[in-house]
């Protein structure tokens, strides 16, 4: 086996999934979603994500395709018995609150993978949300990883806090949303929530926090340091269903790509993430990640520079 | 009379009230506030506001010598029979909804003043939110202003869209909230929701909006160009009354100190305002609006540079 070429630059540990999604300008069914979809299409534009996921005996070429054409390594990518994981959601008016209709975990309830030896050494990789033990689980098979991200929601926080303590000392980056931001901290006040936050990771780590905010955008924290970027203003939002992986897909991309670990890196990669975020939510599911440019990722980052700057 | 001297470069017209407000974080009573002392107090720092308002005979020495201690000129200040405005208000747990315990609008209700020759010429002017009808009438006695700007609310929005188109056409800016932006264009969408109000706005002048989101922040829009900028991230935010009025105070004046009418200058106006409304929001009623330095000033807007620069 050629180690070299078949170690991705970003390994991406998350679901894949079938979902059916209502919003007021439409809807979609069985359409390919899950953290590590789309993560993993956000990071290709910028580096080689592996992705590790497991599938029911119900995914097809077609499926695979998608994120083959975007040159997502697929080694990772388990076929079980049984369905694949299926979600449905309805948002509502103001597409900030949503509503979920269904989720059967299918063959994602078992997901345990074990990293190939390639995998192993990969130097950058992103946990979309699951149970920390298994979080735990898939970091401690990697080897000496030089920047991992996580993701984790309100259920972890509340049932298994011992766990999750444990996992935010294992990783460099979280990104969470601001109820789960104040549900973990119990603070109400973003700037204290993030301290106390810091505090549960691990000294020796990067410890950043991203605190996403939906259409209002992020905060990034590290140390004292505080970065704000604002969701990119747009008229056509279609379906907000998976712009918080595509955010981080687009962070860890581009951090994986420029290897730098500097305040100024860290809020370019931010950038870059928002800029797909707000790319995935202007079609259903992965309809525009599966089509962009950096010419296109650039323009907008720079319609963030015009956005932002005075 | 000496007319130069007696003129300030910023009338603001609006309300001087004693407020009863509650918060998470402690109870004040009858403390000065209104729209015009917090315009006029934020705008101190940058310009000579002259205040126009009704007051009643409970206003005392004490309160004239807050506005008096910042140099606000009072020839504007009218002293009529009967009580000041009073409103008390009350701030749920997370601060960004209250509830509105009495309004007694007393000596206000028949607020309909007549300009002094020297602030007929002043040449910029805001007008904090009262009947349409009345903004219109003031705004017919300046000679050539400048700049003109407005605030409103929802309820002359319902009430009164007749007079409320009027005067939009009269004004160089409106300075809102997302909801009222939201209800007066009736789009959901706040690019949209911009652009049918630009479209309300005179063609001639400087149609200038600015949609406020609370601790979000603030949009910025003038035809197709659009700034953002975010509500400054703190610790102690003790009583959010009079933040929108003190992000008002600070816009306009520094337009007026600075007299410059482009792009650029409206973003740093906004910065400038929204540095005063950070500060506001720090201590109950107008207490830090009282007591600012230009060096603590110029050092939050530094803030806002490092909080939002990549």
């Amino acid at each position: 086996m050629n180690k070299k070429s078949s170690t991705p630059s970003l390994l991406v540990i998350g679901s894949v999934a079938f979902d059916d999604i209502e919003t007021p300008f439409g809807k979609s069914k069985k359409t390919l979603g899950g953290s590590a979809t789309y993560i993993s299409l956000a990071a290709s534009y910028f580096t080689k994500p592996g992705l590790v996921a497991v599938v029911g005996e119900d995914f097809k070429q077609q499926h695979c395709e998608i994120l083959q054409n975007r040159k997502v390594d697929l080694m990772g990518l388990e076929m079980a018995k049984g369905k694949t994981f299926a979600w449905g959601g309805k948002y509502h008016f103001d597409l900030n609150t949503r509503e979920t209709l269904f989720t059967h975990l299918n063959v994602f309830e078992n997901f345990s993978p074990e990293l190939s030896p390639a995998h192993r050494n990969t130097p950058y990789a992103f946990l979309g949300n699951t149970h920390p033990a298994q979080q735990i689980r898939i970091i401690s098979q990697l080897k000496n990883p030089k920047f991992v991200g996580l993701d984790t929601m309100n259920y972890w926080i509340e049932k298994t806090p011992k766990e999750l303590g444990q996992v935010l000392k294992m990783v460099d980056a979280l990104v969470i949303n601001d109820s789960e931001a104040r549900e973990l901290s119990k603070e109400h006040n973003l700037l204290k929530a993030a301290k106390k936050i810091s505090g549960l990771m691990h000294q020796s780590r990067k410890r950043l926090l991203i605190i996403k905010r939906g259409e209002y955008g992020l905060l990034l924290f590290q140390g004292g340091k505080i970065f704000h970027l604002p969701g990119f203003p747009l008229e056509d939002v279609v379906d907000p269903t998976g712009a918080g992986d595509s955010f981080a897909g687009g962070f860890m991309g581009h951090l994986s790509a420029k290897s730098d670990f500097s305040w100024d890196s860290f809020k370019k990669a931010c950038v870059a993430g928002s800029a797909m975020a707000s790319f995935c939510v202007q079609d259903f599911g992965t309809q525009t990640l599966q089509n962009l440019s950096r010419t296109k990722i650039s323009q907008r980052i720079q319609g963030f520079r015009h956005l932002t700057r005075f």
